[in-house]
């Protein structure tokens, strides 16, 4: 016999014998028989199991075979139940307490126990929901661009030279050479562009050695990117985000319904999102909140009070903050033609947080390798990042956005590690 | 006026006005005016221009952006031409001579300064076919595990402990602690399955520090993961890669066939893939090649004459070999129930070299723990995992396709690099 998933039980007929697979989620005791709840991964369903011997086998979260049949019950949680006629446990429980029960109503342990305990928190459909719904937000970022014309591409974690500057760096023995884990795959996105692919995205591991452990930082985490040439200046960029940030909600409202209500959760409505320049951000803070901004950007509570701002006024919970100064971002951003001290960039925030920055980049070889220069470093350092813009690079930009933060903000988590399978952070490295 | 694509080309009238990106790929020049050929992302065309002030600011390579008329002529290489009126250089060309030809039939440089210069060999339509149908590979690995049911995970790269043993693992520096670059997702994916997940797959980095240099490894390279629960027995996971494999080599054959062309590729023909006992092979090997084997394995050459008896015999390209002694195969390996020194494992090779390994894992948390200890490791630096174990861990087994080999062996390279955008092996980290 075949087996049958849990969710195409409602498909069988009174008295049709089934093959099911799952774990023992709730065992009721009466006086004649029990009620047993199986689970599987796409559902529940109410067993009855008369036989004594059976009885004694079961143990919660257990995975067991079991044989049936079919009994429709208006009154049973799904409408239908299974009449145990046999039943082979898979795999035993070796442990004398849960750390925490599956089938309760809310989950009683903290997040650090929960994290310890992986495998078992995402028995519980409210914590499997989270993942779920993280693979419709990759699903979507690649199918979005994927029509789009981009390509998919891979590219290395371990490499020879730091791409982003600063001291946020794990360090990999590479052959007794010192070498780095990719803070981002941005000088590598970017040679592919230049390389004729024009589009390009990456769905990968980045790293960053944080020293600090907080609510929305990991040091390993899936950064969602992607790249393009030919564009006219940071505005296609954003132009692309916001059609796919539409495109993402709207795929998650239609086909992750279910997963959406078990966690409760309302998407926001994407329209037309407001573009602001960082100095009329800060402007706005000043002038209606009383909050003074750090010199060319925007703070935390800053980045709260301007969400609070533009939902109130445009009704959106997204907001790009635009023309960053070039001191405050990477060597590679192209300034502004018209205001050389400002950039073509932009951070998108959506419900207070960071979730994106993005921009245009040089793609002139002599300004590049100048300004490479006037931060101090040696050309030779980024030879083979420098070498592809003697190539017609056309003009180009694009974006990152870290998947774990997307996912908590979508989702209204309180803590960027209830979005992540196994988080690495400074004091946690298992499991 | 809207950029247009060459390939959308072939649907525009005489004399209709087209706004066109790309590089410049050749140039012919006559007494009056020249043939330039651009390429793009989709294609290429051939262009007429006659303005002096125009050809002059034209080099090989560089970037524009060109206006001009439609022009159909049955003799252009396209069957249309585009006669330019205008024409901007967006990026330039600081070169004073290209690293080897773009546009010659093939291509005139070493491998080694094939992968120095790898944004420019991209360029070439040969070269970038490899990664279109790589690209091809995953989106059918992708496609056919998501119809089958399977969630795609993402994994954590930073481990606290060696995954699969053996002293080619690179090691990081985590915050002053001695940390590791995953070898394989093995554990992470196992644990998944126990989760509830029940069937999964990811598409991530691997690490093997391996010391030696050759044509089929990697240090860094993309892992093609599977991994399932509830299954009989090893011959379920078999079952799955070979229609996986046919769901590949169906989709490359009707989507990616102008690539195919290009690369003159015939992809192999799948039915039903052999499955011999690994003993029976050697058995083979001796009697009809007078070849010997290493104990409990097969060398390089025995892949490669098994492989033409396999596909003399049955007409199969691909070769399930089963059954390896537990002495060469990692601890969680599940043994034969009727033949405990051999496992219920297999490996498939492809064209004479093995692709993906494979098997059914142990999901008893004391045999498990009994194998460990066996192995001489303390279960308490493997406590993470083995946890998994004590809560109705289902029978369960996977395997592993390295992408990058794959697409080596699909296409007849002579070298994994090529398939491989910016290798790493023990001489290269850069670019």
């Amino acid at each position: 016999m075949k087996r049958t998933l849990l969710s195409d039980l409602k498909r069988k007929k009174e008295k049709d014998q089934v093959l099911l697979n799952g774990w023992i989620h709730k065992i009721n005791n009466f006086k004649n028989f029990s009620f047993v709840t199986l689970r599987d991964r796409s559902g529940f369903v109410q067993m009855i199991v008369e036989d004594e011997e059976l009885l004694e086998k079961l143990k919660l979260e257990i995975s067991v075979e079991v044989k049936g049949d079919i009994v429709l019950n208006e009154k049973a949680p799904e409408g239908i139940e299974v009449h145990v006629d046999y039943l082979k446990v898979l795999g035993k429980g070796e442990y004398d307490l849960l750390p925490f029960a599956i089938n309760g109503r809310k989950i009683d342990a903290s997040l650090e126990k929960q994290l310890d305990y992986r495998t078992v928190t995402l028995r519980r459909k409210d914590k499997r929901s989270i993942f779920k719904i993280q693979q419709g937000i990759v699903e979507g970022f690649r199918e979005f661009l994927t029509k789009k014309d981009f390509s998919e591409i891979h590219t290395p974690k371990i490499i020879g030279s730091e791409t982003e500057g600063g001291s946020e760096v794990f360090t990999v023995d590479y052959f007794g050479q010192r070498a780095f884990l990719a803070q981002s795959p941005q000088f590598y996105k970017q040679m592919m562009v230049g390389s004729g692919m024009e589009r390009v995205f990456e769905i990968g591991a980045a790293y960053r050695a944080e020293l600090h452990s907080t609510w929305r930082h990991l040091n390993e985490y899936m950064s969602l990117d992607l790249e393009m040439g030919f564009i006219s200046d940071e505005h296609d960029i954003m132009d692309m985000e916001e059609e796919m940030m539409k495109h993402i909600v709207s795929k998650l409202k239609s086909e992750y319904r279910e997963e959406l209500d078990t966690l409760k959760v309302e998407l926001p409505q994407i329209d037309k999102i407001p573009r602001i320049p960082l100095d009329k951000a800060q402007e706005i803070l000043l002038e209606k909140y009383d909050k003074k901004s750090p010199e060319g950007n925007i703070d935390g509570e800053g980045e709260k009070l301007i969400y609070e701002y533009v939902k109130e006024k445009y009704g959106s919970e997204f907001v790009f903050l635009t023309d960053y100064p070039k001191s405050k971002r990477p060597l590679y951003t192209m300034p502004k033609k018209d205001d050389p001290e400002k950039t073509n960039s932009f951070d998108l925030i959506f419900r207070g947080l960071e979730i994106t920055t993005g921009g245009q980049r040089i793609h002139d070889y002599s300004f590049l390798k100048e300004r490479i220069v006037e931060e101090g470093i040696k050309p030779e350092n980024m030879d083979f990042y420098l070498e592809t813009f003697k190539y017609g690079m056309p003009p180009h930009g694009g974006l990152a956005i870290g998947l774990e933060r997307l996912t908590m903000m979508l989702l209204k988590l309180e803590n960027i590690r209830e979005a992540t399978l196994f988080p690495r952070d400074i004091n946690r490295i298992k499991p």
